[in-house]
């Protein structure tokens, strides 16, 4: 029999992610760049097509590009539990960041088919095909589409060689003007369930294989600018400054302290810094830099960036100088759901491996399929907490873990619990 | 008698820099820009030779276009103490800094013609052309030239137009391909006295009129570089960064602290900074800035260099970060001479001012003049420390008490004095 060809459900996705991570599912020779629409993107979806339906899926092609594998249930036309990840990259990227979500979907299915095992519900393996953004300006439109958020104005947004998103799904075969027609209905789906590699390095510091996401994470992006009195770095003495400098600095380390005493997985950041003029011999006139706190409450990040502003003025004050902070960006939190993150947290303990539960500092699929079904969400360590890099990289037993892991939630996911 | 339409010493100085402040004395209409060479520098120079003539002194152009007013002492042909500044400015700069430290030594020299009085030295009045730098890459190449130490191929350099140097005195009048000609020998030359605005706060903070500079400060620069491990702002906890911006607000706190803390003048400056990459949502994988650190001694400078660096390297090893520091520049100390510098307290104090010593942190002629002869400089108050700058403004009556002062230290100056 073929199915006696065993295959081994999480370490076969490995290697299909391996085995796409060249031309022709790249653009590029020599590096990995899979973008929405392009040749590539084709090429994967041929290949997991022939995939998926040898796993004993149904596929087709949505109006957004999305590829959906369907595993019926025990009874047809069930409402579906829906699993999978995005099958982009950025250029120059990693081989698991989303492919990884897609691969294991497909072998759960597959483990499930050649047990001959079905559940009341269906499952759909999807592979997204947008989440980067890395050709079209904007993100996860493929899954905001399948969650009916997307606005249609995104199709005339423009790649980098002028090529607008509706041109591109014209020439990819898709001339469809109504991203809408992705859109499934909530009783239609029933849940979302994506594997994703973590993109940190909690698990590997923790020599844990799986982790389960609890939300994904509120941000808030910041711009603070701490203005003094710019002089000449050689004739004014320290005790007569109103350097704006040093009060950056505490600052800094305020945020430092603040997030780093804080709960929630509270991290803020400062990426950008400028001192202006910018002289070697000047004193600056001001000190402008950028702060990102994100926590998996909105509650908790805001109280921080409360204190941290409170804290920047109390620093501007004693050294008389002026503070400016000014709100560039606000993302609310995404809380993955309580009852299937619970569901998802038992299978990885059935399946022997501690279900650290964890924050997502980074945005995924799962975020926007939020306003369409629960969604629960399962982390892979990967080495470094590397990703959008080739140098990404994951172990094969944890990927084993994650399948079976995937299979238990499924085992353990009813279509209507009781209470 | 014309002498009885007396003129106040000090007054008339200030009155006369502002009557220079603006066309023809100024290349630009509604700016004061004066550079070396130009119809503006030809102009002042033409005025300076009629003031200078009826303040009783034989005047001169020298090899460099250095404007020198004589006024001999009671023998013919004796050595000379030199008083003066530059007569240039900086773009868009001030009507005093260099050219009230010429109108004074003018009004000086006219106090004692009226006084009929002379001393066993003549007295020298310059003006000299370039101190700024502000038309040709070199600066304060004038009084090099008369201390000696010009190097010939300054001649060769060009201002923003492609004029040489060399070309530019020539269209001057001054063909002579030799510099050198300008220099003096020590026994003719035998002080150098300089008034100039102080550039910087002090004076103005402590409420006095003058100051008396001890040196010109010892200077380095450095740039230090904090190298840490990029990640996300979003997926990286607190606890697992290696994030060298917080390292480098410790270096940054601890340039002050050490600097504040020290003596002779010592100040640390970060005049410029970037975390790199520089994106919002990326944690740093280095941060660089600037230092530039200033005291009156190297002795005092390398002291604070050594301790700031040892400081840096502790912070970097305790956040498991590496760093670099790369020195830039090392300019040493110019002390000026501590005889003379007392003979000009004593007659700051003479004359009812508090002698106050400070170092001066910015470069002068006084300090190029320090290889030909003993140097004393004399600070005035500026409003605000503020120079090259259009709000420069000085006291008249803080340039009445100079004059006064600059007298009182001509009638104190011994050519021999007894040890």
């Amino acid at each position: 029999m073929a199915t006696a060809a065993a295959f081994t459900p999480g370490a076969r996705a490995l290697a299909r992610c391996d085995l796409m991570g060249a031309v022709p599912y790249s653009e590029v020779e020599g590096q990995l760049v899979r973008r929405f629409l392009t040749p590539a993107h084709r090429a994967a979806l041929d290949t997991l097509t022939e995939w998926m339906t040898e796993a004993g899926m149904s596929v087709r092609i949505d109006a957004a590009a999305n590829l959906i594998g369907r595993y019926e249930g025990t009874t047809p036309n069930a409402p579906a539990l829906m699993v999978g990840s995005h099958i982009d990259t950025v250029r120059n990227g990693g081989r698991y960041d989303g492919a990884l979500g897609v691969m294991l979907g497909i072998d759960v299915v597959e483990a499930m088919s050649v047990a001959g095992r079905r559940r009341p519900f269906a499952i759909e393996v999807i592979a997204f095909g947008d989440e980067e953004g890395s050709r079209f300006p904007a993100s996860m439109t493929c899954s905001r589409a399948v969650a009916g958020t997307v606005d249609a104005s995104v199709l005339a947004t423009q790649d980098a060689d002028g090529v607008s998103l509706g041109e591109a799904f014209a020439a990819f075969g898709l001339p469809q003007t109504d991203l809408a027609q992705a859109a499934r209905q909530p009783g239609d789906v029933v849940a979302f369930l994506e594997a994703h590699i973590e993109q940190g390095p909690v698990l590997e510091a923790e020599e844990l294989s799986l982790g389960v996401v609890t939300a994904i994470a509120a941000q808030k992006r910041l711009m603070v600018r701490i203005t003094g009195a710019a002089g000449h770095a050689g004739t004014t003495p320290m005790g007569l400054r109103r350097d704006p400098g040093p009060a950056a600095a505490e600052a800094i380390l305020a945020v430092e302290r603040i997030c780093s005493g804080g709960r929630d997985g509270l991290v803020g950041t400062m990426g950008r810094i400028a001192a202006l003029p910018g002289a070697f011999n000047v004193i600056p006139g001001a000190v402008a830099f950028s702060l990102d706190i994100r926590a998996a409450t909105a509650t908790t990040r805001d109280a921080a960036v409360e204190e941290i502003a409170a804290e920047i003025e109390a620093i501007a004050a004693r050294r008389g100088l002026s503070v400016g902070v000014e709100l560039l960006q606000d993302l609310a939190e995404s809380p993955c759901d309580p009852v299937l993150t619970d569901l998802l947290a038992t299978a990885v303990a059935t399946v022997g491996a501690q279900p650290r539960r964890l924050q997502s500092g980074a945005g995924h699929d799962a975020m926007t399929m939020a306003a369409l079904c629960p969604t629960a969400m399962l982390f892979l360590r990967c080495k470094g907490g590397v990703s959008h890099n080739p140098a990404e990289s994951v172990r094969e037993d944890d990927c084993i873990l994650a399948a079976r892991a995937m299979l238990a939630f499924i085992d353990a996911f009813e279509l209507n619990p009781t209470p």
